[in-house]
């Protein structure tokens, strides 16, 4: 899967991803009030209001990116009818021929791993016939219960030919409390990416692993480090734009074929009409705010890496 | 919260919580089958077989014990139809008395775990009515991107009187590969132990913090170092029964109150008819052979109490 994640890269010319992260604030009110009044002031109607926003930004932005990256946390959050839209999402984006990363941070002891891998990336069966609950092609892990946690995602990958992206070192201010402190002379990250290593070694796809990393474009030292440390490793990199990351900060994410890495912006993309850089959109034209911050974000990344 | 699971607890006198793990290799055949006729041979038949089945269980030991922990992998697993069972199940179990521990282990960035701990702890607004999209009394939350990544969960339980459990040492073999790496002279687990104290410490309801932590069972050494560190702490204790934690391993997780620890059984309850130690139950009384394990571990954890 990550050999199809890169030709969709190579193909866009674009190394960065879509979050699709609906904060029901970004959501433009006559889309809100349509989808309350349809279906009720409920967590139906509001998920109904996620759906039809993402919808139109996926149309509107679907041709210029290779990936998109929907964060389950924020359809979660509405209950039943959120998680129905999330599968919605990714059932859509994969129709648009996007890669889609669910960034759904599960990890558990071995079973229960086991149980999340094969919903979100594999398959259940039932009286013979396949069923794939979410469907998505890549997801994100967490790997504080090791390797026992993080290998039954690895062996659904393989037998699925889907990816995982595990959390090395994540661009929130916070991230360094555990991960930084300094284990036999390295900082824990570095003990994990040494893990991504071997869990990946053997789930090869082309010249990189089908087992990638996430690393904060907040943290441009450490990004260099990992990316030295991780050869094959393709490096998912959240925190571009709003969280602070700036496309100077991505060089050192990329290996020097051009590739290695993709870069995440979700709110500097999808809440582009809200922001002081896109004036003049508004609520009615949000989308196209949207498609403009994408082919901005892809011009300052383009600079960056001197393109 | 942390209060009305200890009123639960000295109430049905049973320090135990039952995991409600729902492996389709549990459901008995007719079970199946009825739903599968019923609902179609698709995810929605299974997600009705597991709902059937974990109903059955609730019925057959509501009155004994004073918790139950849905794993929601095990629903994630059947997709959108799962997670509608999951969230059937949580009411259910509330209908019943029970406090509901959601085991989820989410955690992400600080807006992300917001719209986690929202979504399973708290409620949602909409248009001036409030929603509780899962409505756990507590969840289960992964520490791995520190502080700003948990704080969301405790602020939504401040305000909404319900409670966390931190994963601080976990039941599986390979927890140790980052849990116990040493860290300025003492291990990982511990690091964490001491934010747990510290994230619960303005968080107390009654003698204990709404914070509490996860040990587990097949750790009693590692269990009794940090039940000494964490005075105020609750600690879920995985790992018991199936994992192979056992009655006597887990003296050291309780306070000298008797309080302090609540010690969970998934599989050997809920799988009970399949077990060797429930011969003659079979698939039909597979309830009631839950009834009776729940009935032998409470004997088994008072006895190695002195109780």
């Amino acid at each position: 899967m990550i050999q199809k994640l890169i030709d969709n890269i190579v193909s866009k010319d674009a190394p960065i991803v879509v979050g699709l992260d609906p904060n029901p604030k970004f959501v433009p009110m006559d889309i809100m009030s349509e989808c309350i009044e349809a279906y009720g002031a409920n967590l139906k109607g509001i998920a109904e209001a996620v759906w039809l926003y993402n919808k139109a930004i996926v149309d509107a932005v679907y041709d210029l990116i290779p990936a998109v990256k929907p964060q389950i946390a924020m359809y979660e959050q509405f209950g039943v009818p959120g998680v129905e839209v999330f599968k919605r999402t990714v059932d859509y984006c994969k129709s648009k021929d996007l890669v889609v990363i669910g960034d759904i941070k599960r990890g558990d002891i071995g079973s229960t791993s086991q149980a999340y891998a094969e919903g979100h990336l594999g398959s259940i069966e039932i009286c013979g016939q396949k069923f794939a609950p979410f469907d998505e092609d890549f997801a994100t892990v967490n790997p504080y219960l090791g390797t026992d946690g993080v290998k039954p995602f690895v062996d659904v990958c393989k037998a699925n030919d889907r990816g995982i992206f595990v959390l090395v070192k994540t661009s929130n201010p916070s991230s360094g409390e555990f991960q930084d402190r300094i284990i036999d002379g390295k900082p824990l990250y570095e003990h994990v990416a040494d893990k991504v290593n071997e869990w990946g070694a053997d789930c090869m796809d082309g010249e990189y692993s089908n087992v990638g990393a996430v690393v904060g474009a907040t943290y441009p030292e450490q990004g260099k480090i990992l990316r030295e440390k991780m050869p094959k490793t393709f490096i998912l990199v959240p925190g571009y734009g709003a969280q602070g990351g700036k496309g100077a900060d991505l060089v050192h994410f990329f290996n020097k074929d051009g590739l290695g890495a993709i870069i995440n912006s979700s709110r500097g993309i999808i809440a582009a009409y809200q922001s002081p850089n896109y004036p003049g959109y508004g609520e009615k034209n949000f989308a196209d705010a949207s498609r403009q911050a994408v082919i901005d974000m892809k011009e300052d990344i383009k600079s960056a890496l001197g393109k």
